[in-house]
């Protein structure tokens, strides 16, 4: 695996700081001081600009272009155009100058350099002293941050101070849509209006080729009467600041930036109103105010998701900025937005959601936020369309989620996973019956639920076939061990689907039963048939699992016939092997990426006994390399349930710290966001044993001998639940809300607000 | 299938031709008048130019440009940027105007069109009377030959009556390097020198990238003394001439072009010179030698080669059509050429030579012309290093054959045929294996032939690997049939490993017995060791191949276990499936593009029983679909040695007049060369039931119930033998040469001059 710390920022246990610039880390420190508050994501870019490598990256959640390109889509089923979430504009855009020299850490005299993001805040401060060629010394400090609830709302403030002259510095603060998007060279934007306003400036950029629209504007509010003249360049609005010093004295600026993504192609007048109207608010609020709000936003948060860990230092850090990079990626804002695998923090993976979304996120909402659980599946609702037309493309009936996307349709133009990878379908189904399991929302199963099942359904039962002995499966596919390409019998693929099936029949039977005019209008609607049922009864009866005796599940028919590969024994400067090995080479071997049978054990964890955990842990484990930033946790979390302690804390290692100790070594590129999700449910589901597959809570939570104790809180369902373990008991309480019943370490406990205390098993 | 003759041209058994102009078949009709002589290869474009749907096509083997674009080749072991064989000078260029209109028979007022292409004489012959808007009637006729021998020489004649008018027309004769090429929308030449000489011009032009020079000039000589004038454009030289026409009287210009290919860089001057004396040479000779020498080449091979049918026009005329145009496409001039999918008629495929040139057109030559199969080897024996190379792309050791080349490059982008195909490799040892079982040519197997094998034994057992029971074979590969993709044990790619494993051992051992010395430089130059030639026989005693108690070959591991489809109820409208079908919808079921075990089968034919073949037969044929245009000719083969005459004939069928009845609707890209070598196969091999895979040549000719007799000509070693076949008795003969051991419907003859007679079985 090799994969090594590299332990560079601050260890604390409520921010990550860095004391000294290191320009060699310029880009992973940006993906690591990102913000974002769901709408809008920004990386931690010097705002005053920076001469050397560099990632200026700001994003809106789903604003995305086309690709430049268009793909020779030489058969049917592979997509001639990809399209990715688009760098949109910087509202950070700063320019600062002292006696003609422009100020830049790629090259600038820098002292006390110093910068911290705050967890409790959400702000990201940094300050410098800086002193120009001509001697003089003058400190900068510089916060940002965006209002968590009025998403439209961002923040920069400046501040000066002369240390050892008086004089003046002229500043230029703006907006600039001429940002370009690396990945494909380009910019996308083209300005549509661009105006003054009282103290600041506001424009109108559009994109390309999707023809969507951002609203920003800026106001400049400062500690002293200063004048200003207005900057314009092409795609730019700005303002150019001449700012007195005395020498000892602080001077500072407020920008108020808003910034409205309007996707509907309103009218340019109403935008730039609405615009307008909104940037007034913003300054009628004050900074004061907002940073207020902010705090008792994160206030909030951190009382119902934190996690405190005594004892390890530095996973208490990894796990909170885990959570706090979770809360800003995603909370549920807007039912349109969807989780990345970069979040909103990089160009990497085209800011795509992948099937992750259901089988990593999802566990963390269902137990902290459930409207945000409900708005992930709301997203793959608004989309059953774009899955249904994907389906079509693939010769398939009903609808196929697609392996990457941003607004529903299929985003891959590699055949070998947009055609022969399911797990998203399958990973919706299971997201849905998760959801509903666990919020026992049966208005949304019953309306929208069912319709996205009974359409996967219909997927599955089309492209899956049948062996000349009667054994139903899915035929010439990759499940999510990608080191195994089209293969037959995927277990993976063939238990979700068998999943799938029951679980729809199940919702098909509980509507029929209980709501019989919903039934008639599926039947109407959905052209929804006994026998297209009798048909998924069939397929889910004969989906074949290869089990021996032993109860080890064959990975996919044939694994077992496989050549050995001793991963052990490979030399560590061949991984990535994507980059080393021969394309071909990688598939054709036992050696997987990430642990399909484990995978499935772990989502319906309460079909298998511990036997069969045990067996199929045993043989899967030592023939997986985790070249998937996932494969950890799970394995992490089987162990725990296996009672492999030193395994589950080995696995653990760099879930939680995996971007802070950039170590993939491509933090540079964004941050892991999906893998954040992974951790959260390495210490909730893995050390504290928590199951949500079943008709009650389960927990039963173990502790990493290196650890006092910790702590964790979670929302099931409307409670509000502690849970604190230590070496020698651990305690549950309902901080909130009514009684919860629970199976703790196997029975069943009605756990209330008087704290339940049961001894370690 | 639904493949269905387009019969259109006249149906004659020494020549085609088409009388009345059909716009609408215009570019099949460029296709099928294809001249060629091995050295260049020219289409039936219409060389007065053409204002309609047309592929102005002039090609000379080897003379290869690379692709425009370079791909983006995210992994290892995908080739980064393909090359083909490039469009070049239009020696033909031609305009013809009268009265300031031009003549184009896209709109032209035309009758009485006639044209033809005549086996005997090599030469396409057309001719028309042209009416001008202004009422002028004349008659044009054309001619173009290429010297089959002296093959720099290409020959123009155009000849005009005036049928109604006294005055001139104006000709202009030129050469023109400015010829875009279709598949890549662009030109690829740079002109260098361009001079006019005593009465005509020549021209130097050069490939943009791979700088591969080629000298094209050209004189005329007329009937009549004329006056002409040099004419001078962008990449074009040519002359203008007014010809005089009295009413009723015929004048003809012959134009003599010299077109040497220089791969060299050879110094300009130098090129110059030798083409300048070329042409000099060519003129001496004249035209009318010319054409003597033409009749007397054609002749020779029609006596050596001839298939005569008697009772079957369409047939006669077909196999004689595919003799033709294999003997203009590859005759072993040079062995730096190979077999073009298309020959030397159109671009698609990029002129690249795949696999069936070992397989397929191999034994044409074979039994045909020995130096010409020699040559074919060669070729792959002067790209060894490229296989070298390419075998270490894909991390593997030894030689591995590319897919796709004409400089011995992989020059394909599809990783999931170059990286996963390895039948080239197989084939080239195949090949030498069956040319020196042929031949007896010690000379080429110990010299050139055994590196070959050891370097493609070396890759076969460094892409192979084992199981964990101890089998040898192939993991995640696609044989011929590419319609299972990525499969395990292929059955065609085990066995012709197995088989390269077996006779590399069997020619080292030879050496190691009979050439102490050789053997020496083997250990020495190519490190060959005890230890690897161990393993090889290690490999091959332990191949892996899946026969069930009835003899019944698995095409791969897991084949017997997939979906059924049922092929004859795929709508006709749906084929080609690549066009119709989700690419991955192909590769999931048991139906097959082409058989890969009967191929292996009729490949070591002797290998297998009748009953094995039998039983195989009957399995593969009704799963198989042919998408390959050599698939129904392995099936015919075998079904004549089954006695399935009637099946036989049915998948004869296409085979001889696939280009002449555009079965494939895709003529217009070029001709189908190596389906032609398979359609001789189907009728020597087949109905004529030789077999060359033995110890001696094997014949058990059978008839179809249609035809009253057939006779063809085969070589064998140096012995010419006839092999007249009726439908009561068939007579062998030695025509030529000393008496030769043939095994005649199982029992052995030593055939002499004497025509030996035996009843037909």
């Amino acid at each position: 695996m090799a994969k090594i710390a590299d332990l560079y920022y601050q260890v604390s246990p409520w921010k990550v700081s860095e004391v000294g610039f290191d320009s060699s880390r310029n880009e992973v420190s940006e993906s690591i001081f990102s913000l974002g508050n769901e709408y809008l994501g920004v990386r931690g870019y010097f705002e005053e600009g920076y001469g050397s490598a560099s990632l200026l990256g700001s994003y809106f959640n789903g604003v995305y272009e086309n690709s430049v390109k268009e793909h020779e889509a030489q058969y049917k089923g592979i997509i001639k155009r990809s399209h990715f979430m688009v760098n949109a504009v910087d509202w950070l855009s700063t320019k600062i100058e002292l006696e003609g020299e422009r100020l830049d850490l790629a090259d600038a005299n820098i002292t006390e350099f110093y910068r911290e993001l705050d967890f409790k805040t959400g702000q990201l401060k940094r300050s410098f002293v800086w002193t120009t060629l001509g001697g003089k010394r003058i400190k900068i400090s510089l916060v940002r941050f965006l209002h968590m609830e009025s998403v439209y709302y961002s923040y920069q403030k400046l501040e000066f101070e002369a240390l050892n002259f008086q004089g003046e510095i002229q500043v230029e603060l703006g907006l600039d849509f001429a940002t370009i998007h690396q990945s494909e060279m380009s910019n996308f934007w083209t300005e549509e209006i661009k105006e003054a306003t009282a103290s600041g400036g506001a424009i109108i950029g559009k994109t390309l080729t999707t023809q969507q629209q951002i609203f920003s504007g800026f106001e400049i509010k400062t500690s002293a009467a200063l004048s200003s003249e207005i900057i314009e360049r092409d795609k730019f609005i700005g303002r150019k600041l001449n700012v007195k010093l005395e020498e000892g004295k602080t001077v500072y600026i407020h920008k108020y930036i808003t910034n409205i993504v309007d996707k509907q192609q309103t009218d340019l007048d109403l935008l730039w109103q609405r615009g307008l109207k909104s940037l007034e608010d913003q300054l009628a609020e004050g900074y004061d105010n907002a940073v207020t709000l902010q705090k008792s936003y994160w206030s909030d948060v951190w009382q119902k998701y934190d996690i405190e860990i005594a004892g390890d230092d530095l996973n208490q850090q990894g796990i909170r900025y885990c959570i706090f990079q979770m809360q800003q990626t995603y909370h549920g804002q807007n039912p349109e937005n969807n989780i990345g695998a970069k979040g909103l923090t990089g160009e990497a993976y085209g800011g795509h959601a992948f099937w992750d979304t259901e089988t990593s996120c999802l566990p963390f909402y269902l137990l902290t936020n459930l409207k945000a659980a409900r708005n992930l599946l709301e997203f793959r609702y608004a989309t059953l369309e774009q899955a249904r037309q994907r389906a079509k493309e693939l010769d398939c009936q009903g609808a196929c989620y697609p392996i990457a996307t941003l607004n529903g349709n299929e985003a891959s133009a590699l055949w070998q996973h947009a055609s022969l990878q399911f797990q998203p379908s399958t990973g919706v189904a299971y997201g849905i019956w998760h959801y509903v399991n666990v919020s026992q929302d049966q208005a949304f199963v019953f309306e929208h639920g069912v319709e996205m099942l009974i359409e996967i359904s219909r997927f599955l039962a089309s492209r899956g076939d049948w062996s000349p002995k009667g054994q139903f499966g899915f035929y010439g596919v990759m499940g999510p061990d990608e080191f195994q390409m089209m293969v037959n019998h995927n277990a993976y693929t063939n238990y979700m689907a068998k999943k799938t099936f029951e679980y729809t029949l199940e919702v098909v039977n509980q509507i029929k039963q209980t709501a019989p005019e919903r039934y008639r209008s599926l039947q109407k609607e959905l052209a929804l048939s006994d026998e297209e049922q009798q048909n998924w009864q069939n397929c889910a009866e004969n989906t074949l699992l290869i089990v021996d005796e032993a109860g080890l599940i064959e990975q996919h028919d044939g694994f077992f016939d496989l050549p050995h590969v001793a991963i052990n024994e490979i030399p560590v400067e061949e991984f990535p092997l994507y980059n080393h090995w021969s394309y071909d080479r990688i598939y054709r071997n036992d050696m997987i990426k990430q642990p399909d049978v484990l995978m499935f054990q772990f989502l319906h964890n309460q079909d298998f006994s511990d036997q069969s955990k045990k067996v199929n842990y045993e043989f899967y484990e030592p023939k997986t390399i985790h070249e998937s930033s996932l494969s950890p946790s799970v394995h992490s979390i089987l162990a725990a349930e296996l009672g492999k302690k030193e395994e589950a804390y080995d696995f653990f290692g760099f879930a939680t710290r995996m971007d802070l100790d950039n170590y993939n070594r491509n933090t540079r590129e964004g941050l892991h966001t999906t893998s954040i999700a992974a951790a959260w449910m390495n210490i909730v589901y893995g050390f504290g044993g928590v199951r949500t597959d079943g008709d009650r809570l389960v927990m039963a939570p173990m502790i990493p001998p290196k650890w006092q104790s910790y702590r964790f809180t979670i929302t099931y369902q409307d409670q509000l639940i502690e849970v604190l373990v230590g070496q020698e008991s651990s305690q549950f309480r309902v901080i909130d809300g009514k009684d919860v019943l629970i199976k703790l370490y196997g029975k069943d406990y009605h756990v209330n607000q008087t704290t339940l205390e049961l001894p370690m098993i």
